[in-house]
Formats: structure tokens, sequence, C-alpha cells
């Protein structure tokens, strides 16, 4: 197992990861809490409780009250966690309660923000499940639900109290999915850990077969570059930035496929295709790098294919929510392990990079 | 004009209470903000844009987008936070917006919870129209909506970039709002400030006739005591608490008649003269003492008839949501200008004191 710690101005908490953590965790919990709240709650799908409800459940000296959520991102929205908070109220649930989020990127969002209003914020931990949430969305703090205009436009900044990455129930995610989530690997080890590029560059096999030991490493690595990130500027204002690595145009693809052809690992694998092309042009990063980490995406993709054009992509990306005050930022790798962000990328760059991108798709796709 | 400073530890500004605020509200915002964002909304009713609207934007170089909440405690809902997030959203709203809650109670807790949860939270300012929301809501930092469960289910702690209460909307206020509302400014005299009991029981007409300077002390004075007592415990784990005097009982009564017989402050009137009676009994304040301050809360009265069952009322005290673990926290006064907080009050005394409460509300309305 490794520990993880992340210290904000606001928060102090571990992340841990390792296996057999699941069925560990009531004891786990009283460590950090002091002791077992009176009413634990886990907010989850169906799916995920079916198969892994029992495993949680055992260290509890009574099962905690399952909310569930229905897979999928149209549910990620403010009448589930209103419904969610009223059947908290209706078993007695009070502002000494727990929450428990266990699931993928969506229970963890919806549930750490039904957490941070529920009697104006209760604890939580997370229990990611996907491999996404567990390097990725499960810390940090940001939770929330979209509206339909566009995605997490709602929410809180909210940490819970631990978060318990076990690697035990990945065993259950699909293959894409488990793929998809290692883009954001990959864009962990680009912009901040070159031993990570290494390493998954070298233990493909053992990643993708779901080796605990090669997961583990990947897994803590991710979660070390977020962390330390997180900790030095909470609130995105600066640094943080730099985690949108490939997103410009991943988010943009998301946005014009309206969330449907792609997983987001695999429109951030390719948003990273765009941005690594870019940077090339650029000269922050050499060509033989270049290719290097491109083979590396492709490594772990298959990433599905795109038709799109060019344009629309980066009409899209102009209206990317987390460009502030009309300047576009965009993040460049700088070599292998470091990035920095500019905001002087023209919308032609942007269009060669979309179709640089474009090409590669039709090619392994053709 | 007077100026209070809270400053707790996720927190610093200040609360300006004086007249003439509302029609320079621009320069003021800017002084604080820096410059005015591209994008300002201000959330507020349709009967108070009506009133004072055109005052409120006079500053403004163009005039903020309202948005609209109908009047009346029924609204206070998640349902009406999407609304006016998507409302936002349309209108161009970013992470640089600021909102201006400009309403009564309702419209700071509504408006100050929007600011807390619209793209994970964005600056606010608090510019409260009623008596209550001047000396009590719009300070602290708490904001919420209603669940069909009950009351400020839901909610965050997010503070303002500054409150400026402006005398002179008060103006416009019922009567009946007025009297409610200083029921609050006797708790605070009651709990905090012997001045303030002496100031309000010496300047009763000049109050009434909402004279700008007696307004101005009283609400000064109010605002001062709440956040002397926010910023030694912004989270309400102890000091806080002391702010609830009058209100185990006040809570009751309201939930009883349903919220809509009397009026939030009018029903902590008559839990103060419960809350009084009780005090009496053991002795944490004379006889003396206990009559000096009912009479206070007569002067400021008419409060409503009160038809109801003692049994009652301590039933629904025992729901109060801030009694955690089953433990009765009730607050008592400690001579004039302290109170504390105590854990061992009986049920009977509790009925004691409803009946004490009940029967002078009978021989008032006799
Ligand atoms: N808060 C953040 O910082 C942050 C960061 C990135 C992404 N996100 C959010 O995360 C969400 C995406 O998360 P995700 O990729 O985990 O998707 P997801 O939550 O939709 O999970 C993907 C699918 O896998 C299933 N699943 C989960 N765990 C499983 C398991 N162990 N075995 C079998 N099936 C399992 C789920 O039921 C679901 O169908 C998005 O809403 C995104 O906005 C948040
Ligand atoms: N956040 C906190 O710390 C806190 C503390 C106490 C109460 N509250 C909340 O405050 C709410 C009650 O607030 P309230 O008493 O201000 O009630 P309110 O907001 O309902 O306003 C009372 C009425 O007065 C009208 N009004 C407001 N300003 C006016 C003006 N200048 N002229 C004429 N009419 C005017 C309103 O339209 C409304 O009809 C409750 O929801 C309560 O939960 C919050
Ligand atoms: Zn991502
Ligand atoms: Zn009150």
């Amino acid at each position: 197992m490794q520990t993880i710690r992340v210290e904000t101005p606001s928060a102090r908490y571990d992340v841990f990861v390792g296996s057999g953590l699941l069925r560990s965790l009531a004891p786990r919990i009283e460590r950090i809490a002091g002791r077992l709240p009176r009413r634990i709650f886990v907010l989850t799908s169906p799916e995920i409780w079916a198969l892994w409800g029992k495993a949680l459940s055992e260290s509890f000296p009574e099962p905690p009250l399952a909310l569930f959520l229905p897979a999928g991102e149209k549910h990620k929205n403010l009448v589930n966690v209103e419904k969610m908070a009223r059947q908290m109220i209706a078993a007695g649930g009070d502002r000494s309660s727990l929450l428990i989020a266990f699931g993928g990127g969506i229970v963890g969002d919806v549930g750490g923000f039904l957490a941070a209003i529920f009697m104006r914020g209760i604890r939580y931990v997370q229990v990611p499940t996907t491999f996404l949430a567990q390097v990725d969305s499960s810390v940090g703090g940001k939770t929330g639900v979209n509206l339909p205009e566009g995605k997490n436009l709602i929410g809180s900044f909210h940490h819970p109290l631990a978060v318990f990455a076990d690697i035990g129930v990945l065993g259950t995610l699909p293959d894409r999915e488990l793929r998809s989530g290692l883009m954001e690997s990959i864009k962990a080890g680009i912009i901040r850990d070159r031993t990570l590029v290494r390493f998954m560059e070298e233990h493909v096999d053992d990643v993708l077969r779901r080796d605990p030991k090669a997961l583990e490493k990947v897994i803590a690595a991710s979660v070390r570059m977020k962390a330390d990130v997180v900790n030095r500027d909470e609130r995105e204002s600066g640094l943080r930035m730099i985690l949108n690595f490939g997103h410009t145009l991943g988010h943009a693809i998301e946005q014009v496929t309206r969330y449907k052809a792609l997983l987001h690992g695999e429109a951030v694998g390719w948003g990273m295709i765009a941005a690594l092309h870019l940077a090339k042009k650029r000269g922050t990063i050499s060509s033989r790098q270049g290719e290097r980490l491109e083979s590396l995406v492709y490594l772990y993709g298959p990433l599905p294919p795109l038709k799109l054009r060019p344009g629309k992509l980066v009409a899209a990306s102009g209206s990317d929510k987390k460009n502030t005050g009309g300047v576009r930022r965009f993040v460049l790798p700088v070599g292998i392990g470091d990035a920095g962000v500019v905001e002087d990328v023209t919308p032609a760059e942007l269009e060669s990079a979309a179709a640089y991108m474009l090409a590669r798709a039709a090619e392994r796709h053709a």
C-alpha cells in the first residue's frame, strides 16, 4: 500500500492506494474519524453495489445505507442530489453523518457535492472504483453536477476525509474504461513525472493485464502528481491549470461528439496527440520526444476513430469554460516531465494541431 | 455610516450600515473587488426590484442583470437555484461574475447559495432589505435552501465580499416585518450587549418610527454582536450556539404552526419569553431582570396570539436539527448581556416554560 498526503490551505488528508482496502474500510474510517458516526450513507450505482457492495459492507457493524445513482452522465444533476438528500433526512441523517462515495468519477463528483451541501457540509470519504476516479477525480476536492447547458457548472470544493483507492475493485472494470483512465496517467507522466513515463513504457503488458504491483505503482505516481499540484494551487489559479494538458481539444472533441462517442480519457488521448504536435512545432519538445510520447498514447490505445472537421473543434474549444476573459490558455509539455501554460496560441495553430490529430486518427482506423 | 469587520479563518469583509449606500453601490463594490466584473447579476424579488431596482442600478455603468425569485419561503428551493444558474449561463456568466443578493433573508440565503455553487463559487455581495436580513441573515456566511422535509437542510458556508445594509430601504418595509426583525436585536442585546438593551428601552419610539440615527445604532450594534460571535466560531461548534437564544421554542412554534401564523422574529419573541422564564427559575437571571427583559419584548411587540398545547411544542422542539446526538442544548441568558448553553433542560422544565409563555399570550390577546 502507498499513502499520498494532500495538504492544502483548507484540508489535510491521505490517499491510500493498495489492495484489500475495501474489506477493511470501517476500521480505517474509524481510525481517521475518531469513531464511526451513528449514520453512514454510501452513494453508489446499482451495478457497482451488486459487484462490490458486500465487500464494502463486510467490515461495518451495520451495513451503511445505500443511496443509488443510476450510471451515466445524464444522472449527474441537481434533481438527483435533492432526491438523495431527502432520503438521507428520511433515514435520520444529520450533521454528524458520514457519506461514502463509492463508484466512478460521476458517483464521486455527485457524492462529494451532496456531502458539501447536506446541512451545509458533512464529512465524506472517496472510494473510487474506476481507474480514472482513482488517479484523478477523487483527488483535489472538486465536486459537482451538470446543467443542461454544460458539465460541472454547479459544484463546490469539498475535500474528503480520506481516499481509499482499492486496486482490487478494478478487476471488474471494462477494458475500455481502464485504457481510457490510463490516459490521465500518461498525462501525469508527461507534465510532471518522467519516471512514470518510463515505467508505463516498460510495463504496458503488466498494467493492461492489471498486475496489482504495476497498477499500484502507476496509480500512486499519478495521485502523487495530482496531489502535488493541488497542494500548491488548491483553487486552480495558476499551476493547477497544467492538469488540463490534452484537455483543450479533448473537451472540444467531447462537446462536438456530445459526450457520446468517446470516453473522457479517450478524448484526452487524442487531445494530447494534438498538443504534442503543437509542442513539437513550437519547439518545447523535440521531434524525438514528441514521437516517443505519441507512441506511448497509442500503446495504451486503442483510441476510437474521430471523424470531424478541424474548424469545428477549434470553434468548440473557444467555449471551454476554463478560458476566462477571452484568453485561450493552452498547456504545452516542456521536454518530458514538465509543462507550462501559454496564452498566445492562435486559432491557426490550434487548427493545424487538430488537423494533425485527425490525420493520425484516420490513419489508425483506415 | 458604521463599518463592522467580520474576520473568520476563511474570510474577511466589512458590513457597512448607513444611509445612501444603495445609490453608491457600484463604486463601493469597485473599491472592494478591484474593478467591476464583466457580468454582474442581481438576485431579487419582483416586489423589491419594483421599489428599489432603479436606485440600485443608478450607479452602475450598465444595469446588473436581474434574476427574480418570487417572495415566500416556498420558493427557497433547489429548483429555483438551478433555474437561476441556467439564466446566468445563458447570459454569459462565468467564474469572474459577481452576484448581488438584494432582498430579505430568503433572497440572501438563496443568493449566497447560488454564488457558492455556481461554477464552484463566485463572489457576491449582500444588500439586505429587511431589518432581519440586515441584523442577522446577511452576516455570518450561512447560505442555503429548504427541502420539503425542513428548512435550510441544504446549504453552504460562503461569505460575501461585503454587506451593504442601507437604512433607507427599510422605509418601505411593513411595520410587522420591522417589529419582527427587531426581536433579533433584542436577542443580541440580551445575550451580549447590555448597552443595546438600554438603548432599545429608551428609544422605542425613535426606532419604531424609523429614525435613521436610531436604526443605524440598533442595526450596527446587532451586527457587531453577531460578527463578534461568528469571528470566534465560524462553523457553529460552540459559541455560535448562543445565537439560538429564544430559538428552541421559537422554531417549535414555527414548526407547529407550519411557518404560516407567525413571522420568524415573532416566534423568537415568544421563544425568548419562555426562555426568560426558564432562566428566572434556574436563577441565571433575577426576577427583576426577567421582568425588565420581558417588557422589552412587549415594547417591540405586538406578538401575534398563540393557541397551542405546550406538549406539542415540547415534542416539536425535540426534532430541532440544531440538537445533535439527542442532547437538548438550550441557551439561557446570564444576567443582562451574557448567556450560556446548558444541556440538562428537562422536558418538564421546557413544558413549564412553554405553559408560561402560552399564558402570557392568552393574557395579552384576551
Ligand atoms: N472532480 C474531478 O476533479 C474530476 C476529474 C476528472 C473527471 N471527473 C468526472 O468524472 C466523471 C467520469 O468518471 P469515470 O470515468 O469514472 O466514469 P463513470 O463514473 O461514469 O464510470 C464509468 C462506468 O464504469 C462503471 N464502473 C465503475 N466502477 C466499476 C467497477 N469497479 N467495475 C465495473 N464497472 C465499474 C460505472 O458504473 C460506469 O458505467 C465525469 O463526470 C467527470 O466530469 C471529475
Ligand atoms: N443565513 C442566516 O444566517 C439566516 C439567519 C436568519 C434567518 N435566515 C433566513 O431568512 C429568511 C427570512 O428572512 P426575512 O425575514 O428577511 O424574510 P423575507 O426574505 O421573506 O422578506 C420578508 C418580506 O418582506 C419583503 N421585503 C423585503 N424587503 C423589503 C423592503 N425593503 N420593502 C418592502 N418589502 C420588503 C419581501 O419581499 C418579503 O415579502 C428565512 O428563510 C430564514 O431561514 C437566515
Ligand atoms: Zn481529465
Ligand atoms: Zn433568528
